[in-house]
């Protein structure tokens, strides 16, 4: 059984969701009351339609009932998303993820039965804000507030050694679990792998471990 | 020897950056033309100025070449972020990282010398369309491609499984690096460690295997 999914609102956020839910062979409805961006996403989404979704005539007719999940992008006009949401589910959608501007948009939100709240910019801000803290860490992954999952860029010191010889895992309590090295991934790296030159290492651990490693490796 | 970072926009985008930095207590200068924006920040950031980055002199007397980093996150205006983008580099900024709202926009700004350009929309709708793409997929880290580590919840046919019986290295060519328990996690999960109910696997593997693990788990 395949999901249906809608998005209201075809601004980057949205516009970004229907790309890649169609790129995945989903298929995906997007609705946006301008006329440009409807167009826009004509090719790109299973259908793309115009309409105002404040008003609950225009949902009824797209039966949006029947979707799995709706997305509600609208971005600056917070009570156009909230009014929106309400509707949605009044309609009896059964997932609803909803964008919001603030926490006191995300409050009302929830408040009416939105599912799920997300914050684009807050979070993807976050994200940055953590690899501007390092010149050696490329992306991440946070399990919990005190662990994480980095690529984290082999510093000289640990160039021509092995992972054996390094006793990583006793010196700093953290696991390498892949090496990238070009377009070359070891998902299991064998206790006697070399690291090279330019290896980007996928480590696991505690956020202070992973931090204490990185140091290391800077200062070396 | 301390980075020091300026923050140009104080809006969802850069105020988050702005918060981040400053909760891992870095020196961060946080900027804006309007005055509300910058009070905001005044108790958060360790500096919050009020100025048009437009203007050269501004940016002269805030002293911001002497800045390791500087972010521009000024958005709706376009203008405004490749003219600040310019004159931060004139003034010789070494690491200039822009907010970009288009495609075009980001061309423009990598001509004019910005270091990192990115789009956090776009970014974070690609991430949420991951995870609506399925149930079971709660985060994940694209680390190529072509393969991803991701945290997916345990689904009933593991449930009371050894990692050992269920052979899922040898049956799906996948890992699994940690095992979250409720608060608890398990950064080397041993071969013998029982899948719980509520268990989150988290999971390193080609995006294929992956889904091939997630659709049998569904199944199950
Ligand atoms: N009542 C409505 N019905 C349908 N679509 C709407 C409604 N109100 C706004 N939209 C659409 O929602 C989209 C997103 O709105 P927003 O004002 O956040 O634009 P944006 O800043 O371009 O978005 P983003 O921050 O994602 O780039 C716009 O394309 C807008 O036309
Ligand atoms: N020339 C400028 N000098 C300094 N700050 C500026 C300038 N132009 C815009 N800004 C500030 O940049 C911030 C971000 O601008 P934008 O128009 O994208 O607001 P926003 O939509 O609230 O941002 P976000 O999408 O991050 O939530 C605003 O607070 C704005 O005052
Ligand atoms: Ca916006
Ligand atoms: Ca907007
Ligand atoms: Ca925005
Ligand atoms: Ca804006």
């Amino acid at each position: 059984m395949k999901k249906e999914f809608a998005v209201i609102g075809l601004g980057r956020f949205g516009g970004s969701i229907v790309r890649e839910l169609a790129k995945q062979g989903l298929e995906v409805m997007a609705i946006d009351n301008k006329e440009e961006r409807v167009n826009e996403y004509s090719m790109i989404a299973s259908h793309a339609v115009m309409g105002d979704t404040t008003d609950e005539s225009v949902l009824k007719s797209l039966g949006i009932r029947n979707f799995d999940h709706v997305i509600v992008a609208i971005g600056d006009d917070i009570q156009a998303s909230i009014l929106t949401t309400l509707i949605l589910k009044e309609l009896g959608v059964q997932n609803i993820t909803v964008k919001a501007q603030n926490d006191y948009h995300e409050k009302v939100l929830l408040k009416i039965g939105a599912d799920t709240v997300v914050h684009p910019e807050r979070d993807m801000g976050r994200r940055i804000a953590h690899k501007l803290n390092s010149n050696s860490i490329l992306d991440y992954l946070e399990l919990s507030d005190k662990h994480s999952i980095v690529e984290i860029v082999a510093g000289e010191g640990l160039v021509g050694h092995t992972i054996i010889e390094l006793d990583i895992r006793a010196r700093y309590g953290i696991n390498i679990v892949a090496i990238k090295r070009g377009d070359e991934i070891n998902v299991s790296p064998q206790a006697s792998e070399m690291i090279l030159k330019n290896d980007i290492l996928i480590v696991i651990g505690a956020d202070s471990d992973i931090n204490r490693f990185e140091k290391k490796l800077m200062s070396i």
